[in-house]
């Protein structure tokens, strides 16, 4: 034990913490006795306390936190930090610097792990360099940064990873501080109210320079490592794997418009029930989705307007989520789906309208880092197996400006936004190993 | 003009009010900016505030107000006040009385006069028969009340009729307190909020004993009086109805459970989502509902858990509402929705729990009563016609223990439960008239 580790005073005393305990810490904040689960939306007392608890952590290790103009979280281990380079701090060289992290809000009734795994994991990893540090092992040439964005899930305000869509101008800051919450609220008065300047948001090429790499760890959201190809003879999957491609996906939001009406006096023959016309269309996408290999096409949120048992709607708002490996095939699909509302529509004597909300093309992950990111996990899990993932990540939106690349966490039940997503204690350990190689690597 | 009207401190100065002015009073009361019309469930800020306003019209008026134990209120016109019996005050006596009234509640985005037109055309009854009484041409015979029921529509815990049916003993008060609102409130805790003992709860023998006869009037909820058979020339339906009969009802609640996952990453053939069964099932509810002649078979409500964008919705509860003037029928009809929605969740690999809410019989109302309004409207409506109706109403639950009786006002848009809903002024007024007449010659 070096003596730096015994010496009052220094962030050098905060000893190596697992990733379980840190997440234990949480494991109250936001928990959903309705749905089960967590829900966390962006900016609700539950997602603030994670932003603190995450602000304390990064202090407790000496790392330098702050929120940039879209309110992204940045916890800094600034050069000018590094016993390598020990003196009177001037301003920190941040060009260029290596940055992990993920996000801490969650889906309505979501896991503990969907982006809490990944914070964890990086301010775990920091533990382990800081020890690698001392001992002499690493030498540091860059800065590391700790990032936490906000409305990753889309939950609260529609649109999913909003805050990386913002920071790489991905999406028009007009567009998005008009989108509104299910209360009716603004982005841009939300934001404002947790104390950012809607004027100032949007790309920020000052702070995207200072991403040199970025890897994001996350907790696998299908069945990619319980395949087959990959279990051992007890049927176990790799407890890691690395990113290789995330596939294309977005979202369009359909208003079917009928006559609302009362639900006894009204007889079937004289309606224009909207909700006829979008239990169709759920049906419909299904059909179209399944008919097109590798798609994938969900509604799994819908409002019927205004909503009374007794009460014939007058407009039922739905969403489509279409994902598929080939971005020409997505925009057929949504095309054809389109059509199908349409024809739906007209034939209940009602009317449609389709807004997309977002979409992302599928995204290859940087060759060159993918690669290392390869070597480096070897050395915990040999023979890691590199996986397309069917879910969206900040990694997949700030690829469009810096070289990103993933690493992923064993889900045994293979379920994912849900009470039921699950990690073993030991994969994530091997996930923190892991990170901590990769990081070590790269910097 | 009589003497006693210009008489200071006398009840009697109160003018008479004209049911416009009294529903331009609350016409900001409650209003749903987000879906169009009001939204004023049960002990809602929205709902109390009526109450607010009709104890206060209702005192201006000299009536006396009480709340019963199940969170009716009563404004009693006693006996012992009247001019034909002025006398010192003792225990006034109620038994037998005359009462009418309706409702304050209203479904999400509903219309204005759905349930405060009977209350506001009875306060403005009031003021014509005590001119009448001044004047000498009424002399009443037993007391009148104006009664206000609550969670007519069922809009916020479930059940319709919920405080008629509790009086009147046709709901079991254990399954009524139990009930829930959307935020998991229960109502006997909701009740006890506003100052009810939950333990007093369900059929008051006492209370009912007091109705000798209850006539609702309320605004018309269908085409009812725009068919060809009662227009004019002009295409103009008579200004009023009297009630024939209800349409027996009934609401079940469809939950049906899947496997909630991740839209990317799941593969369509590994999903069990139950958003794609309860589609099917709204299909089918149409289909089965339009083939059986005189069916009205409706979903208005659904709600998908979680309700992520992002997510395949783990359950997704469903609120079915069906009506036919066979009791046998609509149990048929409900007995082969129900056999759709376990086939086709089976085939979903989902499940499905189906529970009856509540559910009421065609009701006719009390013939003698039906004849003496059919009497009494014809002085101001010649030839208004006997109409059933589609909706349910307190009058119809009340139709169980003492005689009861309607009118209807004429919707022109044939519209309810909705914005759109409208009465025009003359109507109204045609309305205020013919149930002071139809008081008159009951009292």
């Amino acid at each position: 034990m070096p003596a730096a580790f015994l010496a009052g005073g220094s962030i050098d005393r905060v000893n190596t913490t697992s990733v379980v305990s840190l997440l234990s810490a949480i494991e109250d904040t936001g928990r959903d006795t309705r749905r089960g689960g967590y829900s966390r939306p962006v900016y609700s007392s539950a997602e603030l306390q994670l932003r603190e608890w995450f602000t304390a952590e990064a202090a407790r290790r000496g790392l330098a936190v702050e929120t940039d103009r879209n309110g992204i979280l940045w916890a800094w281990w600034d050069l000018s930090d590094s016993s390598a380079s020990a003196g009177p701090a001037g301003v920190p060289d941040r060009r260029g610097a290596l940055v992990t992290g993920s996000h801490l809000d969650s889906v309505p009734g979501g896991g503990a792990f969907d982006g809490p795994l990944g914070v964890a994991s990086a301010l775990a990893a920091v533990d382990l360099l800081r020890a690698r540090e001392r001992d002499g092992s690493l030498v540091r040439n860059r800065a590391l940064a700790v990032a936490v964005f906000p409305e990753e899930e889309g939950s609260r305000f529609g649109v999913a990873c909003l805050g990386s869509r913002l920071l790489a101008g991905t999406i028009d800051p007009r567009k998005a501080l008009a989108l509104r919450d299910a209360d009716g609220n603004t982005f841009a008065d939300v934001s404002r109210t947790h104390g950012l300047d809607p004027e100032a948001m949007g790309r920020d090429d000052a702070v995207l320079r200072t991403i040199g790499d970025f890897v994001e760890l996350h907790v696998e959201q299908g069945q990619g490592l319980n395949t087959e190809e990959f279990t051992d003879a007890a049927g176990r999957g790799p407890a890691l794997a690395v990113g290789g491609s995330i596939l294309g996906h977005g979202r369009w939001r359909f208003s079917f418009t009928g006559q609302g009406n009362h639900a006894g006096t009204t007889l079937m023959t004289d309606r224009a029930d909207p909700m006829v016309a979008a239990a169709q269309l759920i049906v419909a996408v299904r059909q179209t989705a399944s008919a097109q290999p590798g798609a994938r096409g969900t509604v799994g949120r819908l409002e019927p307007v205004p909503g009374g048992t007794n009460v014939i709607a007058s407009r039922v708002e739905l969403w489509l989520d279409v994902r598929h490996p080939d971005d020409a095939v997505t925009a057929s699909l949504v095309e054809k789906i389109h059509g199908q509302a349409q024809k739906i529509a007209a034939f209940e004597g009602c009317t449609v309208h389709m807004t997309e909300e977002s979409s992302s093309g599928t995204v290859h992950f940087d060759p060159a880092l993918q690669r290392s990111l390869e070597q480096s996990v070897a050395r915990t899990v040999p023979g890691a197996p590199v996986l397309a993932t069917g879910a969206g990540h900040d990694a997949g939106v700030l690829a469009a400006r810096v070289p990103t690349g993933m690493l992923f966490v064993r889900n045994p039940s293979g379920i994912s936004h849900s009470p039921e997503e699950y990690v073993e204690n030991d994969d994530a350990d091997a996930g923190v190993t892991a990170l901590a190689d990769v990081l070590e690597d790269l910097l």
